[in-house]
């Protein structure tokens, strides 16, 4: 089997080298717009030849799009034009709506399939891959429906070799659900970071007494922001109404720290204690 | 040597745990409000005997609170009033100023040392405690001209077993700097789980799709109210104004994106991505 994987970062990286341990002969053809990550990919084996975009859609029986968002709306539409036989294109972005609106009247739709796992770290580029990262990790597929057979059997199969778990949703959920467990806790690790950035310039040694609450609840600060941008963008409306019931939730916890409120602030914080079993299940 | 452990959860009881592990014949003598915290401390070895605030005021050589801030306001006084000789009194309070003050003129001020040790998990009660919990964390000390030389070296000494690197301020900057790195934190794991939560009624399945992201960003929210709320309000003037300073961040970043400016949102994660020196120091 040949992949063809179009972005060499994180996600795409540890698909190819979990794949590259289940399946024999496996043949990885990488493309990158960042040089540096065509050639670590290639020494670390996550692909075995680089290549160009209209090499993998002459050769390759799977294209894997694992590029920001904004990048995948574009080349998604150029890539299907060339496609034949049962080749199959993935993307693995973590909005869905606007790439599945963009490609959702193309003549050779079903041979795309609209996939995001929910795998990841704040990491990012070819060194942060490693072949774990997707065991037993839930893959959401969206708008089945208009995918080909032979796409969905090649892509369900793949999976299998990872051990995921299958899910499948409408775009629209997908996009909601997605701005509140996993774009919003990035806004609000961002906006925390810079909260106590700003602090750093009157009081130089805030940070010597950060532990590792603070390191959990800023971690994800350190995401890309070649990545997150576009994400927040195709993800906005629902992102904007996230932000005013997060703001609200804290508007409220101000309210009763205001008053004095003890019952109120307990009341607010056992509610928060519900997330436990949520979390405990998590990795 | 004997010691007082006054609230046998995660913090005290990791002290008294790790100190065992290094002073022979240690005595652990235990008084909690929760009797079956009194009893799993004794089961867990945290404790040797079961004990009351006036017994430990006549046996022991150094007395700990490891209880709610505002429980240890109303104790610390009683106790200072008891102890004689060279017998030190600490408090591990996450809030200091309030403590130091109610008993800034207490005859036997020099007895007490104000300390807390920056260590933690999001988990409470005896169970919880582990006996490296300490070690290679930062002790801080506050408005240590006012404890005696005699308690200042007994207490150094303790915090030498477990490796801990000792640090020193103002209960003011301590206040200051721990409601930027620490009580927010919690404020903001808080206010996110209680966001997603309320999302839940309309969106069940709205867990499905968290990750590892999430957990990490929600961790603090399994917090324990009866700790937190005292916390919070001894510490609420800063609280507001970190609070206040987080909002406008995330109102910043909320502009930037009804605005669809790019320029802009970037900016925002590229300087919050400076805390991964920080974060990367921090366990």
């Amino acid at each position: 089997m040949k992949i063809g994987l179009v972005g060499l970062g994180l996600i795409g990286g540890s698909f190819a080298l979990g794949l590259k341990e289940k399946i024999e002969n496996l043949e990885v053809l990488g493309v990158d717009q960042n040089t540096d990550h065509l050639f670590k990919a290639k020494e670390l084996g996550i692909i075995d030849e680089i290549s160009t975009l209209d090499e993998i859609c002459r050769q390759v029986d799977v294209i894997i799009l694992s590029i920001p968002v904004n990048a995948i709306r574009q080349v998604l539409p150029r890539i299907l034009d060339q496609v034949n036989g049962n080749q199959l294109v993935v993307d693995f972005g973590s909005t869905k709506k606007a790439i599945c609106d963009s490609v959702r009247h193309h003549s050779k739709r079903q041979h795309f399939v609209a996939a995001h796992p929910i795998a990841g770290t704040e990491y990012s580029g070819p060194q942060a891959a490693f072949k774990e990262l997707f065991e037993e990790k839930v893959m959401i597929t969206c708008e089945q429906e208009l995918s080909g057979q032979n796409q969905l059997v090649v892509f369900n199969e793949l999976c299998s070799h990872l051990d995921m778990k299958m899910r499948f949703m409408t775009a629209e959920v997908h996009d909601l659900h997605l701005a509140f467990v996993s774009h919003l806790s990035h806004i609000t690790s961002f906006a925390l970071s810079n909260t106590v950035l700003d602090k750093k310039d009157t009081e130089s040694h805030i940070f010597d007494m950060a532990g590792s609450g603070f390191a959990s609840t800023v971690r994800l600060a350190k995401s890309s922001p070649d990545m997150w941008a576009p994400i927040f963008q195709e993800n906005k409306a629902h992102l904007l109404e996230g932000i005013d019931e997060y703001i609200a939730q804290l508007q409220s916890f101000k309210e009763s720290l205001e008053d004095g409120n003890e019952e109120e602030l307990r009341a607010f914080m056992q509610k928060a204690n519900m997330i436990k079993e949520t979390v405990d299940q998590l990795k």
